[in-house]
């Protein structure tokens, strides 16, 4: 065998392996999602999670992947591994988006945006970061920001796409109330735990992927301290979470607890593989702290996102892109900074307009009457879970 | 290291990859049935699939295996990988009839039955086609059709058990009264999506995993083309059933989006390693909608299927199976048709005369009663969730 | 690619799979305990489930992997995923404690055992087995112990612990009253079959990673076998309690049959590895039938484990390791007799000590009225299912 075919055939494998594990956070994502929102809205999103997988991977197969590298074609690994891989990232961007304005959104919109998302706004942010570069040479080029995995080409994108979303939407009903913000509790915890672990896993082969080859020594060792790294910031994120919210309220909030760890692992994403082994502690912890300090901020402002996405994905998508800059030797602090306003302006505004687009023809708010009822039995004409009584 | 021994150390971890994903598929088939029945029979569908895990693997160990290929031995990879790889498949053929007979089946029988599956009557269709092929030269030979993991092989296997089993048990009581079909509700909407979306990753495995070999460029691209085209015909089958279900009923029904997942990647299981990357969409969309037709079509018939599984495995198995012989170059229709035909009509009589016996000795049919009471109680002794209190 | 590298790249990414099935045994605990505890106590469980993952983890990344192994070098392998793969275990030590004293327990003093236990007791024991033996040449040396993956390691340590646990924890309020066991039965059955059969797929890794390479065919062969039989002792466990079970009661009980398993699974872990395909038959049916006795034979001591982990984790833990002296030819009984003595009594007693020290100054027990509550209310400020209506 020799040495060309055999780097092709462990990478082949080494992908389709980290594409695996991201797969598992189609899971991951609905059932946090289906945990944190009320009974009655759970049916509705996990539809949404599953039609976000088939519309999105779909449209990113017809013309997303071309748009974004500009070919198929791929010498150092399977083209089709190579696809499967990107393609596992596409749907979330949209599961972010989906996720903040659930138990109030109506589904067909979902699916316009999802369909323009994967085919056309993502495509164009990874055009200029990971792909073909269309910007390259031009003063927007952004190619100089180190981004391994995404906090800024997945995580913030789809945070901005969510502003969007809520500025336009709204938040749910009765949720702010003659000036006073009503708590509206998980329905369903095991079910936070289980997504939020699912989604821990898919990110080894979310950030470990990224490497994109594991055949040599050195890649293999970047491919390990990369996965080591991000699980180092997920624990170090649910320990800052855990110790701030304990320090305050003397109650160990798991829903609070596992928001810090995913912001943890958020951050991480744009430099696991540039930090030794305790720099990521440090990101951790200040990923888990934004968290806690963002989720009531985001509800001081009237920005009702129920599962705390903005907090965990916008605002430590933009954390940990500009700590690459200041903890990374060789990455410039202003290459990072201008990334990510230039990826955050563009997202941002495609996505108002895209939103604002769509709503015009199909409705994305849901009615008062119908969020009284829960939007399961009006979009999916059944329930979650129709043989427990409720308790109010 | 010499190539031999390499491809081989390869294959190995590619085969035990590609299993590991396949045992995914027992969670992913007792959640998502855990989540279609009633509250009351809850416990009990969760201990027939752990039983059928047990007792259908530890069988094919004894006997079955070598009943199937006619030798332990194996050159180009572990034996033992080769074993645990094909051990994954067997429990699914009585996953598929357990399922479909749920809510009014005691266990031992499906036990017993378990046993025979896996030790006898699978293992004779493997050997027919994948195996050491006791028929070759006859004028059974159906080892010319083209089932790269199992269209026929596994799923329509599956699913004429359960013709037969149906046509036994009869359907569970009140379904059908007075010439009315009565709807009965999934009891936990999360389960099964999560089911669903984990036998989705399984699929990966075993449509992948039977490629064989990824040590070698072709194989690498093979193995990737494969599961590439195992998860468009996914996407493709979910949206085919959202599409009609919605265009029908402006609801989207999220159970039969998921079984039109499942439709999509029964008949994609057949001839993944063949199509381009486009036709899986077409054969996948046909899958899908096969889904929303079959359902309400068996029950027409008076055929109670409670989870759906005709429609998603034995109507897809032989929607794929033949779908290779129109779609495939190389590939004889006929061979494809034969294949259909000789293993459907052998799994049908063998396991109807199977069960019809087991019947006899241990009377499958749970009493109306315990029916009315749940088989959790007369079966398990206990309740799936004896704190939540019953809306009805 | 000279053979050192080539070795050196496959076994990294088998370690990385290895280390990645593992991970999945988090949810799988938690999930596991998640439904056997009563409601109200189902988010603390899932709190500490998550806790311990972080902060041992933490723990054994910044002092214990350093005490157990003397060094972060190492030439077979990348250096981080040989510690990514030890990470993986470290948490399940504690896992095994926190469980058998569910629904009583306050978190904090579990997060200070917890760090003590992963960096420092924990460590020791591996120090003295797989690690650097600071033991070498004394008369505690134990290292002639075969012990592939840690029937006593890793199981009868966090056994021990538990049994110190329970003595200084005590029983649940209203577990024994009037020399009568009330039967607490568990309240998510589903949960409990997902955690049960996440925790069987991690023990691939488990066991199978523990091989430590796969770069040969002789090692190729190894691992293979050793998944093998680790998948075999699972299943007889579950054959054997489900026999069991019903011989006696005429029903099935799904939480027996799964501890049954996990019994199997556990006894199988010390010498996977040494057996052909048939004695992991005999020593996963001793394992399962010692769990149906186990667990009543605890109650009569009045000890009280709501889930089983002594009779899974410590019976079976000893059983393993001892198993291995009778079945595999080249290892001495007394070798085998001895680790499990030194590291009992060492685990025991320092445990005892560690638990009774951090009772003096944080409270292991929650009040009366706090369990009657429920430990969600103290301890997390939420429940678990707050829409859900309590049947009692």
């Amino acid at each position: 065998m020799n040495p060309a075919d055999l780097s092709y055939i462990i990478d082949t494998l080494f992908l389709l392996f980290a594409m695996t594990l991201i797969i598992f956070m189609v899971p991951g994502f609905a059932m946090l999602e289906a945990g944190i929102v009320r009974t009655k809205n759970v049916s509705a999103v996990l539809t949404i999670n599953t039609m976000i997988y088939a519309v999105a991977s779909m449209a990113f197969l017809l013309i997303g992947y071309q748009l974004a590298f500009g070919t198929w074609e791929n010498d150092s690994v399977s083209k089709w591994a190579a696809f499967l891989f990107q393609m596992a990232f596409v749907g979330k961007t949209v599961n972010i988006m989906s996720g903040g304005v659930s138990e109030r959104t109506r589904i067909v919109p979902l699916i316009f945006f999802a369909l323009m998302m994967a085919g056309l706004i993502y495509p164009l942010v990874v055009n200029w970061t990971w792909g073909a570069n269309m910007l390259e040479g031009s003063v927007l080029d952004i190619s100089d920001m180190h981004d391994l995995a995404g906090s800024t080409v997945i995580h913030s994108t789809g945070g901005w796409a969510l502003v969007a979303a809520i500025l336009i939407v709204g938040p749910r009903k009765g949720r702010y109330v003659g000036g006073k913000v009503r708590v509206i509790p998980a329905s369903n915890i095991p079910l936070v735990t289980l997504g939020a672990l699912l989604l821990w896993i898919g990110w080894f082969g979310f950030n470990g992927g990224s490497v994109g080859s594991i055949a040599s020594r050195e890649n293999a060792d970047a491919v390990a301290l990369t996965i080591m790294n991000t699980n180092t910031a997920g624990l170090s994120g649910a320990i800052a979470a855990a110790a701030l919210i304990y320090s305050r309220y003397r109650k160990f909030d798991i829903t609070m607890i596992l928001n810090g760890a995913l912001g943890g692992l958020v951050a991480i994403t744009a430099g696991a593989d540039l930090f030794n082994i305790y720099t990521p502690i440090l990101i951790g912890l200040i990923g888990g702290a934004l968290v806690v300090f963002a989720v009531p901020f985001f509800d001081h402002l009237r920005i009702d996102d129920p599962v705390g996405a903005l907090s965990v994905h916008l605002v430590n998508g933009i954390w940990g892109t500009l700590a690459v800059g200041l903890f990374a030797g060789d990455v410039s602090f202003l290459a990072q900074f201008k990334g990510v306003v230039v990826v955050g302006i563009f997202a941002f505004v495609v996505s108002y307009l895209t939103i604002f687009i769509i709503d015009k023809v199909a409705k994305f708010r849901a009615d008062e009457d119908e969020q009284l009822e829960g939007i399961d039995v009006s979009e999916c004409g059944l329930e979650a879970y129709p043989e427990f009584k409720r308790a109010f």
